[in-house]
C-alpha cells in the first residue's frame, strides 16, 4: 500500500466595510469593490435584494442602476431578484433554484458579483446560491439589519432550511466583501433593531468583559425607544469585529471540530424558533437561551452571582423578554419533540455524538462543557418563569425597556 | 467610513491510499479511516453505490456490511444509496435531492461519513451531496475507474450539471480520505480502461517530461487489450501525485484566479463532450482535445515538430481516435450553438472574460495563452481529419492499439 498525504493551505481575504449610505453618487466604495483587475476586464452583477426593503426604500433598485450606470462603464449591471424577507427566504427550495436560474441567466461566471441586500436570511439564501453556482459566484454582502451586520453577514457560512432541519443545506464560503451600511438600519423595526443586540450580549458574555460593561453603560441609548445611532453603530462595529477575530484566530474556521464558542445560548434558541414557528425572531430566542444558559451557569455555581444578575438584567433593560412557555413544555420528557431539550440532542447530532456546550464562569469568560444536568435545566427554566411572572405582575403596563430588576 | 480586513488561512490534510481489496476482511484500512476519535464516540455512514458496478461485483453491498460488521463496533453503517452510472448521475436534479434526503434520514452529522464509491460522476454527485448537507458531511471517496483514480477523485472538486451547463453547480470541498483500490479497475471496459489514461497524458505533457517517456514507454503494455495491472497502477499513482502536487503548489487549490493549467485539452473536449450527448467519453474527448491542442501549438511554431508528432503517436498508441466529425462542424460559424469554438467562449465567460488557454512549448512544457487564432484552429482541425482519414484507409481493420503514426 502507498498512500500519499495531501495538505491544502487555502486563504481568503475579505474587507468589512462600514459606511453610511453606500448607494449615494459621491460613495465609491461599491465601485471599487467591483472594479475591474488586472486579466479581467469586464464584470457582470445580479443584485438580490431582500422584498422587505422595498417598502421602505422603494426606489432602491434604481438608485442601484443609477449608481453603477453613473461609474462602472466595465460592469453590466443585472435586473435585481427580490427574495422574500424574513426566515421565508429560507424555508422554500424554489428560491434557491430560481436565484440559480437568474445567475445562470445572466451568465455570471466565478469573477462576477452577486450583491445580497438585505436581513440575515436574504443573505443565506443568496450566499448558498452563489456559493454553488460554478463553484462560487462572489458574494458581496450588504446587510440591513443589527443582526445580520454585526453577526451571521459578515461570517463565512450560508444556508437555507430543508428537509425538515433548520439550516440543513449550506457551505462554508467566505465572501468576496462586506459593506455594513448603516442608513439602512433606521427602517427596521423596535423588534428587529432590539433582535439583533442580542448577539452582542453573547460574544460580550463569552469574551470581552468591556464590552460587556459598554453594552451595559449604553442600554437605555441603544434600545428602543431612544435608538440612539452612534450607540448601535458602534455596537455592531465591536461586535462584528469580534465575530471576525473568532473566525480568524480560532484555527477552526471552517468549524471541523466541535467546539463552537459563538453558539453560547444556541440550542434553547434553535429549538425555540422552531417550536414558536418562528414567532419568536432569532435575537428573541437567543436572549431567552441566553438566560437559561447563563442561569444554568449560576444554578450549577459556575458563574457568580453578580455576574447572573447582570447579565439578566442587561437583556431586560434591552427590553427581550427572557421566558416564552414554550420552553416550559414537556420538560420531563426530553425526547417529545416539543420539549426544548431536544434542542440539546440536535446539538448532540450536529457534532457527532458528544455534546459540547457554552457555559459562563464570568462575564466575559465562556467554558465548555460536554455533560448537563436536566433536573438542573429545569431549575433554570422555572426561576426564568417565576422571574419573568413577577415582571409581569409588578410592571405589567410599563414598556419592556424600563423593566430593569 | 471604518474597513476590518479579514484573513483566514484554513488548512486541510486528507490522504490518498492506492491498495488492493479494501473490503478484505483483512485489510483495516477502511476501519482505521473511519475509527472513532477523541470526543467523537460512534460514527454514522451511508454508502452511496455506483449502480454500474452491481453486475461486475453483485455481493458489494454484503461486503461492505460484512466489513464494517466485523470491525467498527462505533459505526453505525446505513443502507447503501445506489446512484446512476456514469454522466447520468450528475443529470437529474433527483438524484441530490435523493441524497439529501438519504443524508438527513440517516441523521448524518458533520462528523459522520458518506462513503462514495464508482466513477467519477457517482463521486461528483455524491460530493456535492455530502458537501452541501449540513455545510458538509465527511466523505470519504472510493474512485473505481483509471480516470477517477487518477484525476478527478483525488482533487477537491464536485459538482453535477445543471440548467444546460456541465458542473454548473458544486463546490470546492476537499474529501476526508480518498482509496484508490485497484482491484475495481478489472472490471472496466476497454473504453473506459483507455479513457482514463488521457488524464495521465495530460498533466505528463503539461508538467513532467519523464512522465510522458514512461507513458511512451509502457504504451502498448498499458492499452487494451494488455491491460497490464502492474503499468497501469505505476500510472494511476505518478498522475494522481501530479495532480495533488499542482493542488497543492499551484497557489490557488481553489481556483479564485483565472489559471487552470489541468485544463489543457478541455476546452474543446467539453464542447466535444456536449456535441456528442456524451456518446465520447470524457477521457475520448481529452484525447481529441490534446491532439487538437498540441497540434495548434505546433502550427503556431509554438510546439517542436518532433514533440507533436511524439504526442498524437502516444495518444494513437493507446488507441484513441483523434478527430470526431463534430469537431469539424460549423467552424466558419464560431457562434453556432454546434461549433466547437463555443467552447472557447465557455471558457471565457467561465475566467470572467479573459481566454485563458494552456498550449505546449514542450513535452512536459505548458504555457498559458489569452488570444488565439481562429483561421490557425481550423488549420489544426483539418489535419487532424486528414491525418483520421488516412489512418482509416491504411488500417481500417486493425485493432486500434497498432495504429502508429
Amino acid at each position: 500500500m502507498q498512500t500519499i498525504r495531501q495538505d491544502i493551505q487555502v486563504a481568503f481575504r475579505y474587507d468589512v466595510h462600514f459606511v453610511e449610505d453606500a448607494f449615494h453618487p459621491e460613495n465609491d466604495l461599491l465601485a471599487r469593490i467591483v472594479e475591474a483587475e488586472a486579466g479581467v476586464p469586464w464584470r457582470k452583477m445580479l443584485p438580490v435584494i431582500d422584498e422587505g426593503l422595498l417598502p421602505h426604500y422603494p426606489d432602491l433598485p434604481e438608485r442601484i442602476e443609477a449608481y453603477f450606470a453613473q461609474r462602472a462603464h466595465s460592469l453590466a449591471l443585472h435586473a435585481p431578484v427580490l427574495a422574500a424577507a424574513g426566515e421565508a427566504a429560507k424555508n422554500d427550495p424554489a428560491l434557491v433554484a430560481g436565484l440559480h436560474a437568474a445567475i445562470r441567466q445572466a451568465g455570471l461566471c466565478r469573477h462576477s458579483f452577486v450583491l445580497a441586500i438585505g436581513g440575515g436570511s436574504v443573505l443565506d439564501l443568496a450566499g448558498y446560491a452563489a456559493a454553488t453556482a460554478h463553484r462560487g459566484v462572489r458574494l458581496v454582502r450588504m446587510p440591513t439589519t443589527v443582526l445580520a451586520q454585526n453577526d451571521s453577514g459578515v461570517g463565512v457560512k450560508n444556508s437555507v432550511n430543508a428537509r425538515g432541519a433548520k439550516n440543513f443545506l449550506g457551505t462554508f464560503a467566505p465572501p468576496y466583501a462586506v459593506v455594513n451600511d448603516f442608513s439602512f438600519l433606521a427602517s427596521l423595526s423596535d423588534r428587529d433593531w432590539r433582535s439583533g443586540m442580542a448577539e452582542a450580549v453573547k460574544v460580550a458574555l463569552v469574551k470581552d468583559a468591556a464590552f460587556f460593561d459598554e453594552l451595559e453603560a449604553n442600554a437605555e441609548r441603544l434600545a428602543p425607544p431612544r435608538r440612539d445611532a452612534r450607540a448601535i453603530e458602534r455596537l455592531v462595529y465591536r461586535c462584528a469585529a469580534l465575530h471576525l477575530d473568532h473566525i480568524a484566530a480560532s484555527g477552526d474556521p471552517f468549524e471541523m471540530g466541535t467546539s463552537r464558542p459563538l453558539d453560547f445560548g444556541h440550542w434553547a434558541a434553535h429549538q425555540l424558533e422552531q417550536l414558536t414557528g418562528y414567532a419568536l425572531r432569532h435575537g428573541e430566542a437567543v436572549a431567552t437561551g441566553i438566560a437559561l444558559d447563563a442561569t444554568y451557569s449560576r444554578l450549577g455555581g459556575l458563574l457568580p452571582e453578580r455576574d447572573w444578575r447582570r447579565t439578566l438584567a442587561l437583556l431586560e433593560a434591552m427590553g427581550f423578554r427572557l421566558y416564552a412557555p414554550e420552553i416550559g413544555a414537556h420538560l420531563d420528557e426530553p425526547e417529545h419533540p416539543r420539549s426544548v431539550f431536544r434542542g440539546l440532542e440536535a446539538f448532540r447530532e450536529h457534532l457527532g455524538g458528544t455534546l459540547t456546550i457554552m457555559l459562563l464562569a464570568g462575564i466575559g469568560q465562556g467554558m465548555e462543557v460536554h455533560e448537563v444536568d436536566l433536573g438542573l435545566y429545569r431549575r433554570a427554566i422555572a426561576l426564568l418563569r417565576e422571574r419573568a411572572a413577577r415582571a409581569a405582575r409588578a410592571a405589567c403596563t410599563e414598556p419592556a425597556a424600563a423593566r430593569i430588576s
